[in-house]
């Protein structure tokens, strides 16, 4: 809502808070439960020959195996560049020189504030993988012609992923 | 997580919960802090002249006004389709025969069990929106050039909305 409010937190996790907000100015007294988030990023890698760099994620919140790009949540203070190495490194061994942004946008804009970034490393070297403690994470590299396949088939279900796949099946992504 | 958990419920709001889901086989002992969601669908309606029905919602969540798809949260025990077709009369007053399932997906597995299914409501016939108490929703009629063109502009923020968008671009919805 872009009315004055106020709000209250309920809970404090590692990676978001939910807090209640409620409008003076609402005849209804209505209150929102919202998920307040530090913010993530999403990283396209890819490398020289054309190939993508994603990964298969053991996602604790669907109890899946995901398709996705490599991906993390910002640490308070830090730049979403600096998250964007800093986690395709952590997650996959690659190191690329620059990340170039690409879009931003809100993942679940209904109930959490969360916006996430999402950036082009072009020409990735690479490295040693160094997951976190609770990531459990597998290496893939896609040619461009799998990935969109894997998104027309259903493969991909993760909506960042889906949304940097279709930015670069729609030209949108600079080379 | 692909294994066996124990989990205890934190908070209880209308549209989720948060729950703590810890693993009896991780050396670390380490806590997943979860939110689960009923599910939602999302709803792509294209008018028999080609203009896509969207509409401008005042978001608690982000504080801001954003250019989106029609959507909503499922009711406990409605399947998806009703979801659709009560959320597009709701909040734009169009009325579809049919909804078409496009694709599935995941808004933000890091964190959430959230599922969103989008539909396709192909020429629904106009009637009068009746928004929920805690709703302010403009209805927009864009051509699908205007939507390609908003996307690209930075205009569509919402996650949701730019993978209906990006998956009409690419041919991939039925006319």
């Amino acid at each position: 809502m872009t009315r004055p409010f106020r709000e209250e937190s309920l809970l404090h996790t590692p990676k978001f808070d939910v807090i209640r907000k409620t409008y003076p100015d609402d005849p209804d007294g209505l209150s929102r439960y919202v998920i307040r988030h530090h913010g993530a990023v999403g990283i396209l890698p890819i490398l020289e020959d054309g190939r993508i760099v994603m990964i298969r994620n053991d996602r604790a919140a669907v109890d899946a195996w995901l398709l996705e790009i490599p991906a993390g949540t910002m640490v308070p203070g830090e730049a979403p560049e600096q998250t964007a190495t800093r986690e395709l490194e952590e997650e996959t061994g690659y190191r690329a020189e620059r990340m170039v942004k690409l879009v931003e946008f809100f993942p679940s804009p209904g109930i959490s504030d969360e916006r996430m970034t999402l950036y082009l490393a072009a020409n990735p070297v690479p490295g040693k993988p160094r997951p976190e403690a609770d990531e459990r994470i597998e290496v893939v590299l896609l040619s461009q012609d799998e990935a969109f396949a894997a998104l027309a088939s259903g493969a991909v279900r993760d909506a960042k992923t889906m949304i940097a796949l279709l930015w670069l099946e729609t030209g949108r992504v600079p080379r």
